[in-house]
């Protein structure tokens, strides 16, 4: 079946190991998802604002090829791909449910999405809680694993850097890498240093960081490397 | 985007007409989603069994096209198809939160499916309940309709008649069709005979029922036509 996009989300995340792992309201990007004109989608849209929540259903056109095994970012083994919400699927197709915050014209804003900027959309649908809503359901292979998620903070000198537009762009980024686990994983760039101390690196940035416990971590200093790529 | 199935779905359900509106633990379908050999699924497949739901992705392989506007089963007004869960999309692709029952080698028995006979299987996401279930969605205009289903009852004559299997699943498939509501609507082949009296069309069979009031009917005869196709 050949999928044909109804249209492009616009955020302002446009690298892949920026995405938060799981769509959050809390910790979750906004965006607009903008259709495309000359089809009437104008009129497909009518009634869907009285919904609070939507499902979008989209593509992972950054992920290429797939794996029957991956390492998702907070177990310490492969799972089977289909055991997971990774992107390296068969076909490479998401499903998120998002707040649905506004609709004007072909334009929808969303909240708490985990979308890339510039991904293909591909269908809207309605939340619908009696039917999507499942209570009783288990969280699987996950519900083994500790769901507290861990909190960052950082020393009160870093927080005077925050002005700079940059740095707090960076300090958020890792907030949102470390929140799920602090320690070395495959996916996150990190360097034991000494005793509890580990070092995170985003792009040229390098964050220096302590971990007083497993659950709390405190991000002592940010220093930029030389190449400036 | 190319979506290649990677399996089918054999269940009892062929005809469009008979699949329930909206999957339901109690009244859905079971049946059995075949994946395909020699694409490594069974390692794709592993840890899946640790959950209790799954999504299932698959095509409405029996819609023909799209409309912006549809009528849905239960509304007196048409929506636009963003805002419904109809098969008429742009983008023909549904999705389904299903009770995993089995998993063995690359059978997946599920239940509480909506799913037709020979629907192509595009992807298999483990249901995630802290993702999924949003707790304090609304159901948009759905939720301005009365929720209740029509208690669907036979008389006692009819009762000696389930015997014959095909009868019993034309009666079966009544009930379906009439627990939304009992009144002639365009997806339905409902003609009033009399005061509180009106026949349902299945196939070649007519079925004659009374209504007791709007949350109770009685079927109360059921006849075959002469045209046998």
């Amino acid at each position: 079946m050949l999928l044909i996009p109804i249209g492009y989300f616009h955020g302002s995340t446009t690298d892949k190991h920026r995405a938060p792992r799981q769509p959050n309201p809390e910790h979750g990007i906004d965006g607009i998802i903008k259709l495309d004109k000359g089809y009437d989608f104008e009129q497909a849209l009518i009634d869907l604002e009285t919904f609070s929540h939507i499902w979008v259903i989209y593509g992972f056109h950054k992920a290429n090829g797939w794996k029957p095994m991956v390492l998702p970012p907070r177990g310490e083994k492969k799972r089977g791909v289909f055991a997971t919400r990774s992107p390296y699927r068969p076909n490479s197709i998401g499903i998120s449910v998002v707040k649905l915050s506004n609709i004007n014209g072909l334009n929808i804003t969303i909240t708490g999405t985990d979308l890339l900027d510039g991904t293909p959309i591909f269908d809207i649908k309605p939340y619908i809680p009696y039917a999507d809503a499942q209570y009783e359901a288990n969280a699987g292979w996950l519900d083994g694993l500790n769901h507290e998620e861990t909190e960052v903070l950082v020393t009160e000198d870093l927080t005077h850097m925050l002005d700079d537009e940059e740095i707090a762009r960076i300090i958020k980024h890792a907030e949102q890498s470390l929140r799920d686990s602090p320690l070395p994983h495959p996916y996150r760039r990190i360097k034991h240093i000494e005793g509890n101390v580990y070092e995170l690196s985003i792009k040229e940035w390098r964050l220096l960081y302590r971990i007083i416990n497993e659950r709390k971590v405190i991000i002592e200093a940010i220093t930029q490397t030389g190449s400036m790529k």
